[in-house]
């Protein structure tokens, strides 16, 4: 059994790579398999069977030599192991084009995060609510983090109001942030940032195919 | 000047900070600046000084020394060199509920992507419409893409349509597929595929939050 200090030590290339194995698993138990070995996922996603074995060593799961692991087991692990399973309320803050595109998306709920509220500055977006989750102007933030002590924010807003919002956030209690601008937030220590600019991804999509055209 | 072979390899981490230095100098810009150093630009955004030297040199602007480069250069040559100044039409796939969010996202326009029609393979949302982009059926793609040569496919379907669909796309002559499934799909080597799992940065986050809570 890994001690506190092996769990912490998981690599987060490992931790993208875990969803990848999660969802191939669900598609093959989806087609009545009952069970699959590192090597068949290895194989079916393209990447290498030392590393699929080693990744799947942090999720404590022990298959059988042969034929591999139960699948059923492998996908609930999986879904344990990722947070997948447990519901983590989050406040959503910028109401604008992303951030309401993000409330249209359900999917978000099905993998464990169910954003509550959202939060935005324009007056006339408080009382409104996208896919049933309320909006409120960010000055109710304080107030309803007093009652609801929620952990995750949302970071949606504007680059210029990036910093200044996540400032606001900290000081409220929020502990991760999501931060789905391309700017470089500064928080303390002890709060997580996950950063998500999928316009970056867009950038490197679009001078991929540039190069693929010469 | 960098030679073709040069510019093809720009590696992949260059890439994804590029937009942090283009939303830090906008950023500046706006607030009245005119010039902007590597070193204001490392210290701000909390990068090791160099790391940003070498990233711009991919980028061919001259900096004076000691005042570095004029921000509205800089702005637009980081712009022009991402590929946020052309418009790159897409087709997207899948109009649930990512997609339909990813739909409702004006910005991605503002970075250079204007999904022009989306598919799905239910024939109600057929003939509909999602923040003025048309919706077709999937069976409609193969007459749309002879008329219209799009490059790029947005891929947003359940896991278990993802390889199916990517076939279609790429027999339909889409050269570049955006996969915000967290399924690795299987595509000619010549095709540009960009990993956007949303979800696996979930993961990531939930583990960090936990950790922090030990």
């Amino acid at each position: 059994m890994p001690s506190i200090e092996q769990i912490q030590n998981i690599p987060e290339p490992t931790l993208r790579r875990l969803p990848w194995y999660l969802a191939f698993a669900k598609l093959i138990q989806r087609q009545g398999g009952q069970y699959l070995s590192s090597t068949q996922i290895a194989h079916d996603i393209g990447i290498d069977a030392s590393v699929v074995a080693k990744d799947l060593s942090y999720v404590r799961i022990s298959g059988r030599t042969r034929v591999g692991y139960p699948i059923a087991q492998l996908v609930d692990l999986l879904e344990e192991f990722l947070g997948f399973k447990n519901t983590h309320r989050a406040f959503l803050f910028g109401v604008g084009s992303l951030g309401g595109a993000l409330l249209h998306d359900s999917g978000l709920a099905q993998f464990g995060l169910d954003i509550v509220a959202g939060f935005d500055s324009k007056y006339e977006l408080a009382g409104t609510s996208i896919n049933r989750t309320p909006i409120h102007h960010i000055d109710r933030f304080k107030d309803l983090q007093q009652k609801m002590h929620v952990q995750i924010g949302v970071l949606t807003v504007p680059v210029d109001k990036a910093q200044e919002v996540s400032d606001i956030m900290v000081e409220g209690g929020i502990r991760a942030i999501w931060n789905f601008t391309p700017f470089r937030i500064r928080v303390p220590e002890a709060v997580v940032v996950q950063n998500t600019s999928i316009y970056a991804h867009l950038a490197v999509m679009f001078n991929r195919l540039s190069h693929t055209q010469r």
